[in-house]
C-alpha cells in the first residue's frame, strides 16, 4: 500500500491527504436541513449530514489527491450511527481508488493493538469465513506501550500490505510536555524516532517502509533532524493551514528526490467556503470551494519542492 | 461517579473491575453455535455470541463487583456490529448499576480529544436535542500529547462528573521501553505522575480525584514511588492474574484507608472455566465459574488488604 500511496502521489504531483474531520457546524444549513427532515435532530440525522457533506467533498477531489484522512473521533462521538457514516466514508473513498489513511491513534498491549489492527488494517476469521471490518489502507498508532504494543500492527502490515503512521512528534503546542523531554540528552520524540526507523526496516515497500510517522508541521527545525533518522519513513504532516503550518516550513519533511511525506489540511480543505477567499462559493457549492483549496494547496505545496 | 466507585468498593468490600474484554475464543461452543444459526458465521453472528457470552457472566457478578471494564478493541474487531455489541454492554451493565470503564486508551489534540470525551463520557447537542453516545463512567486516555490533549476530558469529567485513568505505566512488558526512559534523573513515568497528580487537583471528589490512573500490576516498587506521588489517585490496576501480578505484589498500590486502588483482572474471570481449577463448571455453566472465580479474587486481594 506504500508503493500504492508513493506512485499516487507522484502521478497527482499533491503529497496532499484530505482530513476527513467533519463537525456538524462545518455542515452547510442545506445538507443539515436534508437530514434532519430525513432522520430529525438525531444521531442518525447527524450522521446522515456528515455523510452526504463528505460525499460531496470526495466527488469533488478525489481525482485531485492522493489519499484521504477521516479522524475517527469525529465520527464516534456520533455514537453507532456516527460510526457507521466512518465506515460508509471509508468504503466510499476505497471506491474512488483514494488511500485511506485511518486517523485512530490507537495503542495498547499485545493481545488488544492485535485486536485494533484486525479492526481497521486486518481481516477477522469468523469460522469458515472471514471479514475486512474497516478496511482502511493504513492507520495512525500511539509508541507509548513500545515495541510489544506496536509489533501486532508490523505483523499484520507485512501480512496485509498495508501500513501503519506512528506519532512521533504531534502537531499541537502542549506536545513537548513528555515528546521534548530529554533522554540521554535527545529528545524523546528522537528516541522514538530512531525505534521506527528500526521497526521499520523489516517492512519495506520498493523505497519507503510501509511503517511510516507522524511529525506537526509545526516544528520545521525539528522535521529537519528527525528526517535524517528516519530517511524510509513516510512523514504523515498534520498543522498546515489551521495550525499554524505554513508551506516554507514544509521542505525539511521532504528527502531529496522530493517524496517522503504528505501533508495533511483537513479544515482548510473541508471548510474552505467559509473561508473569506473561497466565499464566492457559497454554501450550495462547498465542494468545489474545497476543490479549489485543494488546488491552491497543492501550488503552495509544489512552490516550495520545486525550490527545495 | 468517583464517589460512586468508591462506595460501591467499601460495599462489596471488592476493590476489583471486571475486564470484559471477549474473544470468541473464549465464548463456550453452545452460545458460538445459537448465533451462528441466528446469524450465520458473520460480523452480526460474532457480535451476537460475544454480547450473549457477556450478559450471562454480568448476570452472575453484577451484585459482587463494583464496575467493569469492557476493552472496546475486542468489539472494534467485529466492525459495527462489534461496536454495537460493546454499546449494549455498557447499557446492559449500567442498569445493573455497574460503573462502567470503557477501556479506550484514546488520546489526541485538544479539538480531537473534545470529539472523544463526547463520544465516551459526554453528550453530544444535535440541534435542540442532547444524545449520550456511549455513556462510559470513566474512559482510558493516553497522555503523549501532554496538557491540551488531556484538558478537554478534565472539561466534560467537571461538567457530567464522570472520569478518566491515564497511563501512568502499562503492564505489557515493553512498557519501560519509553515510560522508563530518564528525565532529569527519574523515569518518564514519575514526571507523567506527577502532572497526573497536578490535573486531578481540579477534578476533586470527596476523596479521590475524577482524574485516576493506570499501573500495571506487575511492578509492585513503581506502584509504591507512584502511590506517594498521586495519594488523590485512584489506580485502575490491569496485569493481576493471567500477566502474572500476584496478590501479594498489590498492596503498595492501596493506600493506608485500604482504598486507591482498583484491580482488574479479565480472562482471569471471564475465561475461568477454562482453568483446571474451574473446569469442574462445564462450558454451560461458564457464568457460575466466573462468579466463584471473582469470589476467590476478592478473598485473595482482602487477605492481602487486612495485612497491609
Amino acid at each position: 500500500m506504500i508503493n500504492k500511496l508513493v506512485k499516487k502521489i507522484e502521478e497527482n504531483k499533491a503529497p496532499i491527504v484530505v482530513g476527513l474531520d467533519p463537525m456538524l457546524s462545518y455542515v452547510p444549513e442545506f445538507l443539515q436541513k436534508k437530514a434532519w427532515e430525513q432522520y430529525g435532530e438525531t444521531l442518525e440525522g447527524a450522521a446522515e449530514a456528515i455523510w452526504q457533506y463528505n460525499k460531496g467533498i470526495i466527488d469533488a477531489i478525489y481525482d485531485l489527491v492522493p489519499a484521504v484522512k477521516p479522524q475517527i473521533a469525529m465520527y464516534e462521538q456520533f455514537g453507532i450511527p456516527g460510526l457507521e457514516a466512518f465506515k460508509k466514508t471509508v468504503d466510499y473513498c476505497k471506491e474512488k481508488d483514494l488511500v485511506v489513511i485511518g486517523d485512530v491513534k490507537r495503542g495498547d498491549i499485545g493481545s488488544t493493538s492485535t485486536a485494533y489492527a484486525t479492526a481497521h488494517i486486518g481481516k477477522i476469521k469468523i469460522g469458515n469465513n472471514s471479514y475486512v471490518p474497516f478496511a482502511e489502507d493504513f492507520m495512525t498508532v500511539n509508541p507509548y506501550f513500545g515495541i510489544d504494543g506496536i509489533k501486532p500492527y508490523l505483523d499484520v502490515c507485512k501480512e496485509e500490505k498495508r501500513g501503519i503512521f506512528i506519532l512521533v512528534k504531534t502537531s499541537n503546542p502542549s506536545s513537548g510536555e513528555f515528546q521534548d523531554q530529554l533522554v540521554d540528552g535527545k529528545p524523546l520524540y528522537e528516541l522514538v524516532a530512531r525505534k521506527v526507523a528500526k521497526w521499520g526496516e523489516e517492512c519495506m515497500g520498493d523505497s519507503y517502509s510501509y511503517v511510516g510517522c507522524v511529525i506537526g508541521a509545526t516544528y520545521p527545525e525539528m522535521g529537519k533532524a528527525l528526517r535524517e533518522i528516519m530517511p524510509k519513513q513516510y512523514i504523515l504532516v498534520p498543522g498546515y493551514g489551521a495550525q499554524g503550518g505554513k508551506a516554507e516550513d514544509l521542505a525539511p519533511y521532504f528527502n531529496k528526490d522530493g517524496l517522503g511525506a504528505i501533508i495533511n489540511s483537513s479544515r482548510g480543505i473541508i471548510a474552505a467556503y467559509k473561508k473569506p477567499e473561497y466565499a464566492k462559493y457559497g454554501e450550495t457549492s462547498y465542494a468545489d470551494a474545497s476543490r479549489q483549496a485543494v488546488i491552491d494547496m497543492r501550488e503552495d505545496i509544489n512552490r516550495v519542492l520545486v525550490s527545495h
